[in-house]
């Protein structure tokens, strides 16, 4: 099989704009590094091209390429590269259940990331992204998301219109304050629910605490004036569902 | 009052050797940045001396250095500095009280913070750090504890030695697990309790698991293997203190 060794190949240099978010939307591709997150990219059908170095011996029945190292490192934006990376088709938006989560202007990538993570392993069906939050296909978030974003719902969306179209279906946002509301310990859960949490900064917006039809606040010590916004979401998250 | 101005001025070039852990070790100081985190130094005493911009208005009773922004920049590490900065002498270690957190090779710096910060809404009273964790006052430790780390006791030990310690007065230790032991949230806290969490990719080392008395569990759906770190401590210490 050819092995690239060139720098300048064309197909190479073509998949290496992926890193940058402007050619991901134009592509409607990304890229994700390492044998974990190719392998849960596979499983969930939209690994489309696989490349790898020579001595990396696993297949995925996907067109593959061999690169040298030198080749791969240009895909890659970490330090110190795995020898595989996956050329991914994004994921598609789904209708949304009755556990939404949204974010609204999240900034941090390793927030973001750690958010999906969460919002797995506590059964959030849906997130939903402002169009100003940190971009899902940024390779922090994926990697930080530690695969777990193959394994839920992300839409993308005006959060103010959002919120009235799902009022107007029945369900109940829930945002966060600090100063009133009720413990998220004692809450009764909504059937159908949307959790909002906002920037890492400012919190939640003030118009869109104004839409939310009840306000939670996590018990803690007045020393302490937040948590860090993955943490926050992460406890209620646990708390609720 | 004079304005240093040159970027080989030694007081400035002895100052920026801080930003590296070999000579925050040797003087026992540190830097931090910003308003926010200047304050919380110079309440909790440890506030040696503020290096500012001329045009930052605000004073605090130690000696003060002005300097141009040009000169600032060389104590800084972040992209965009502020424009004041605290020297800052290292927070003495205490005696533990009894509930202790001890996180043993976390390498991550923004999960160190992000703990640190959970630790105090939650009312750990001492953080225990194994000598090959990441350094307490390394930048980005600091930024993300959001200042919380002058209300905590932050002590540094041999893990192995420290279990056998606390055990001899009486604590329980509690560790993680994915695969066995007693769901948080039904768990009952001994009154002297030291829960032990472990580094990001390997959790907490066999031989300290054999050391606990007791392990516990975060219920989570299957599909996720693991939390973060941080946001798994946290829960934890929500539910338990």
């Amino acid at each position: 099989m050819e092995i690239i060794t060139s720098l300048d190949n064309k197909h190479i240099k073509n998949l290496s704009k992926l890193l940058i978010k402007k050619y991901r939307d134009q592509e409607d591709m990304f890229l994700v590094e390492g044998e974990h997150l190719v392998e849960e990219s596979f499983k969930s059908g939209n690994l489309i091209e696989l490349i790898k170095t020579e001595d990396y011996e696993r297949d995925f029945d996907v067109p593959t390429t061999i690169v040298t190292y030198e080749v791969l490192k240009k895909l890659s934006s970490s330090v110190t590269p795995q020898k595989v990376i996956g050329v991914v088709k994004k994921l598609e938006e789904k209708k949304y259940g009755n556990k939404i989560l949204i974010l609204d202007n999240l900034q941090d990538p390793g927030n973001l990331g750690t958010i999906i993570r969460s919002s797995v392993a506590f059964n959030v069906d849906t997130i939903v992204l402002s169009e100003n939050c940190v971009d899902l296909y940024n390779d922090k978030v994926i990697r930080s998301s530690e695969g777990m974003l193959f394994h839920i719902n992300v839409i993308k969306r005006n959060i103010d219109e959002f919120i009235d179209e799902i009022h107007e279906e029945g369900y109940k946002v829930l945002g966060t304050k600090v100063t009133d509301g009720e413990n998220v310990k004692k809450v009764e859960v909504p059937e159908k629910v949307a959790i909002i949490m906002g920037n890492e900064g400012a919190g939640v917006r003030c118009e869109i605490l104004d839409k939310c039809d009840k306000y939670l606040y996590i018990s803690m010590n007045k020393v302490c004036e937040s948590l860090n916004v993955g943490v926050a979401t992460s406890i209620i998250l646990y708390e609720l569902f």
